[in-house]
């Protein structure tokens, strides 16, 4: 067995010590009972952690799972972060290890991972990204909508559908055809003064980004709804962008055969983003 | 690091070495990106290796997950099986480990966990087991339906739903109100000269027992039908029972308020499996 490899490596931390592996009884593991979420961090501090934490915190609470204080979760972000000038954290949380079955232990002990990695640098186009529609439809479940828990396997199917990598993002839709998310980003589109974004109470992960974009749309002059938004609405709206918290904002120039031009407020929210981001 | 604990425990092999532990970058724990199958030993011999092996093989080609061969796994589980006279083995395959994001890695490491631990002794009353109706309603996924993977969150909110050790299982619903499956089993109900089991092409797991006892519908002189069964219809069945590999059959005798009688096809379908596992 090697572990001198990766004894000294301070990029992951498992309950707080450096460690590359997780018990093979971690529910996590076995049953995708926990969550994580994923932030950027910039010369060694995390952008936006309160509102990701809030996230990490109402997720937690959702699967019944206790949350990790957020002075601990946040001092073992701040212990990997400088590794990297710019650098992806990820948090997961899981009910910890418990016998084999589905009932979850009457005792919980989470286990809480941060992850540290370099950003990945992905220049787009000028003109924006090209987005496909992805063919799978994605399915409801009321209990799960808005979290992101570790339960992804549609996530996979959907990015599974391409490999061309001129292709930067796939459309996630629902079985009435609504269009859910990006496989790993949220949608928004602009209709006029209306600035749109799908309703994620039934499926879909909510992202932090995704509510700063909501947050920004009074200072833009854009009158903001959160409703079902059919394909064909989104392929005729005047502008498309898509969010995460490692990407900022992505205008989509090409929607399967459709072009969009570039859009004075995408560019605006891109910029506020990315100055919130600096 | 405490690591002579396990390193001479041989109840869990990780790709075939003794280990506790998974890489956290394994996929299987970010995503639930792998399938799972539970089966039963006695004295050392896997009961029905040649249809869990089927299983295990077909959950893989549905994720796109190469199967390890038949013969390194078997040989796995016989290694561990011997440990207890009456085995729980556990086999999971994940897609192994890859760089973060949703896309599959183009080149795929499986990662393959057998493990291996007592029975637990379950004594179910003479008259039957209890089960309640479940309030989650899952959801339907035909992409993922009938395939044990590893994104269980809702078998989980559903076996949280319950804490009192008098109630055995719990039915699971569709959004139609239609039973699925028990948290942990398949379900079968019985009508006059009619077998019944649920429609599984749109979601829950297929098992092995399941297919068992719809081969053994013949020879018991009962007609198998698999279909959509309402709670109602289920409720208002002569007879029902809940199959696994570990339980075997598991006659119901109460759901929710309705109580049933002992069912001669019931006791005989018990005494063929249970021979069989003998």
């Amino acid at each position: 067995m090697k572990v001198g490899s990766w004894m000294d490596d301070p990029s992951i931390l498992v309950n707080g010590q450096p460690s590359h592996q997780v018990n093979l009884k971690d529910r996590g593991f076995f049953y995708g009972d926990g969550i994580f979420r994923t932030l950027l961090a910039v010369n060694g501090q995390p952008i936006q952690w309160a509102l990701h934490y809030e996230k990490i915190s109402f997720d937690c609470k959702a699967l019944g799972i206790p949350c990790p204080e957020q002075s601990q979760l946040l001092a073992e972000v701040l212990q990997t972060a400088p590794l990297y000038p710019r650098a992806a954290i990820k948090v997961v949380i899981t009910r910890g290890e418990g016998p084999r079955g589905y009932g979850p232990p009457l005792s919980v002990k989470p286990t809480r991972v941060v992850m540290c990695e370099p950003l990945p640098k992905r220049e787009i186009p000028l003109e924006g990204i090209t987005v496909r529609k992805c063919e799978i439809r994605v399915s409801e479940q009321p209990l799960l909508a808005g979290i992101k828990h570790l339960n992804r396997l549609e996530n996979i199917l959907a990015r599974a559908e391409w490999r061309d990598p001129a292709i930067h993002e796939g459309l996630m839709l629902d079985q009435a055809l609504n269009v859910i998310s990006g496989t790993m980003s949220n949608l928004f589109i602009i209709e006029g003064h209306h600035l749109l974004t799908p309703d994620l109470s039934r499926t879909g992960v909510a992202g932090v980004t995704r509510e700063r974009v909501i947050g920004l749309s009074e200072q833009l002059d854009l009158k903001i709804s959160v409703d079902q938004l059919s394909f064909d609405r989104v392929a005729s709206a005047d502008a498309i962008f898509v969010v995460n918290s490692l990407i900022g904002c992505w205008p989509v120039g090409q929607l399967e055969e459709k072009r969009f031009p570039a859009h004075e407020k995408v560019v605006k929210i891109k910029a506020l983003l990315g100055r919130d981001d600096a």
